[in-house]
């Protein structure tokens, strides 16, 4: 196939395999320079491509790939290095590791796609610890890159510092941000607040040819004021999961209160269509999933939960990267924090 | 003086004096068991008194202490021990150290604060590091104690189990809440998530009989699972000031969405009294300030941005504690965590 090819797990996904096939159907339409692999169980795909509108055409553009095993939310993530080594997530790994595909897309079992990923795919020379990144919608309107999200714990220095590098080249390339602003998660903007490992990492990034500013505060995940944030990946999947939540409460207390009497039910009807474009503007589906960065190839995973656009758009985020080679892009930067002999 | 003796720290805050004044008042008309010590430059506090309607049965209640310097923004916490001894936060520490005031609430400075309260009333034996307690509101309507907020960074496990006990005590003692259930912050719920230090953490408090639920995540700081979360201060720290950038964005974000034509500015009229009625759920003043645990006294930190209500809250939270010999009951709690021979 021509083109730029995604690997796309089918399988998972809450909502899969009708999410994803109507995302990707979606995504074919959008971008013609697009091709798919669809992986996953055919006996299950099979019916449900003529009723999910491939046309003729579109299917010139796909190639189904059967892989017999699923990984579900049970699942060690490790599972598909063995008992699970026809999952469709490892499967659609596999072929970007033979140079089939450019990238993988999956909404599934999140630890099982990182270790996919990390392991399948492999890791770049000079990076560490893959680090998933969540793209958030700031209040200024821009995305803000927070990484790692992925629960590496227990991170030094160099990952951190490899981590903001990573989000760097992500922003430019994939976000198209002009020297995206860096910053170190910390406790204070003071240079002089943080951990040792915070601080060390700030050494190294301040000789490095980003635009690095220093500290980051938890409120700057928020305002605007960063376009990359790099953290310890305890601390990143702490403040995601918590965002998520909270988020979350705020606008069911909101609808709640809307409830209360024939008033406040009048006037949340007035104003539906403004809170709903509201509500847009934080919907992470509209960034399309988070990058694991620092793979020999792209890789994209979606949150659980992904509707059909939620799926479109991270298949879009991966042909964007594999469109700027990010991972190419990603290596030449990493491998300038690496001791110079 | 009789009763509950609390020292204001009348400087302290972005509203000072007059919203730490009129909360005083507010505080010794509700609770006639209060006593307070009013702290601070005389000068200024004294041509407020009257305005701010302390009649002469309040008065009763209340004595003013002189202290010639006030703690600002740009100080560090640290000044309160040489250039700045004679702060407001010092002076009303100092009441506390020698046994004239049983408390001390301060809406200034936070990191002077906690090192007047850790250095001038002293730390409770047993207690490596005072932490720093946010009470949440969470989405069951209840509060959800995190702690450490207060940026005791590079935690050890036996730090965390303190927090844990520390926060379970405050949870009964001044929340009233039966057998709170606690929780450590890790990145899964399953026993082998997480750091080493969590980990540690996590099997010193099986052995205590307090109702010790294993990992939290996340979203369980809002979620209403758990009612006391302990985790190091960077983490908290960084958590607490991205909920609050967070909240007030979605807040704004909505009030901006309200503007948009005539028709949401008449939807926004209609529904103000239920969505304000939402956002005092939400308010932290509710609460009245973070308790520091872990001193030979009660110490209540609040928000800078405290207004009178808060002011008011903080010194109530401070009452309650002082009632209770929160900081005895924590000492024997403490207690059992040591290790015994």
């Amino acid at each position: 196939m021509d083109g730029h090819r995604i690997a796309l797990d089918v399988m998972g996904g809450d909502y899969a395999p009708h999410a994803t096939l109507q995302g990707a159907r979606e995504a074919l339409e959008a971008w013609p320079g697009l091709r798919l692999f669809l992986v996953g169980d055919l006996a299950r795909i099979h019916p449900e491509m003529e009723r999910h509108g491939f046309t003729q055409e579109l299917l010139n553009r796909a190639e189904l790939v059967h892989a017999s095993q699923t990984v579900v939310m049970e699942d060690k993530a490790t599972c598909i290095l063995k008992e699970k080594k026809d999952s469709s997530i490892r499967v659609a790994a596999q072929l970007v590791r033979e140079g089939r595909a450019h990238g993988v897309v999956s909404m599934g079992h999140t630890g099982a796609a990182m270790v996919a990923s990390s392991l399948v795919i492999g890791k770049l020379e000079g990076v560490d610890r893959p680090a998933l990144a969540s793209v958030l919608p700031n209040m200024k309107g821009g995305p803000t890159v927070l990484l790692d999200v992925g629960a590496n714990v227990d991170c030094r220095a160099e990952h951190i510092a490899q981590f903001a590098v990573m989000g760097s080249v992500y922003a430019t390339e994939v976000l198209g941000l002009e020297r995206p602003r860096v910053g170190i998660l910390s406790v204070g903007e003071e240079d002089g607040k943080g951990t040792d490992v915070t601080k060390d990492a700030s050494a190294m990034l301040r000789q490095m040819e980003i635009r690095f500013e220093g500290n980051a505060e938890g409120r700057d995940i928020w305002n605007g004021n960063f376009d990359v944030i790099a953290c310890d990946g305890f601390v990143g999947n702490v403040v995601l999961k918590s965002s998520e939540a909270l988020a979350e409460g705020i606008l069911n207390g909101l609808r709640d209160s809307f409830m209360e009497s024939a008033i406040t039910k009048f006037a949340g009807l007035l104003a539906k269509p403004a809170m709903k474009r509201f509500k847009k503007k934080l919907d992470y589906a509209e960034y399309g999933g988070a990058p694991l960065l620092g793979v020999k190839g792209v890789s994209i995973i979606g949150h659980g939960r992904s509707d059909a656009k939620a799926v479109r758009n991270a298949i879009r985020a991966a042909l964007r990267a594999a469109e700027h080679r990010l991972h190419e892009r990603i290596q030449e930067r990493v491998a300038l924090l690496l001791p110079q002999d």
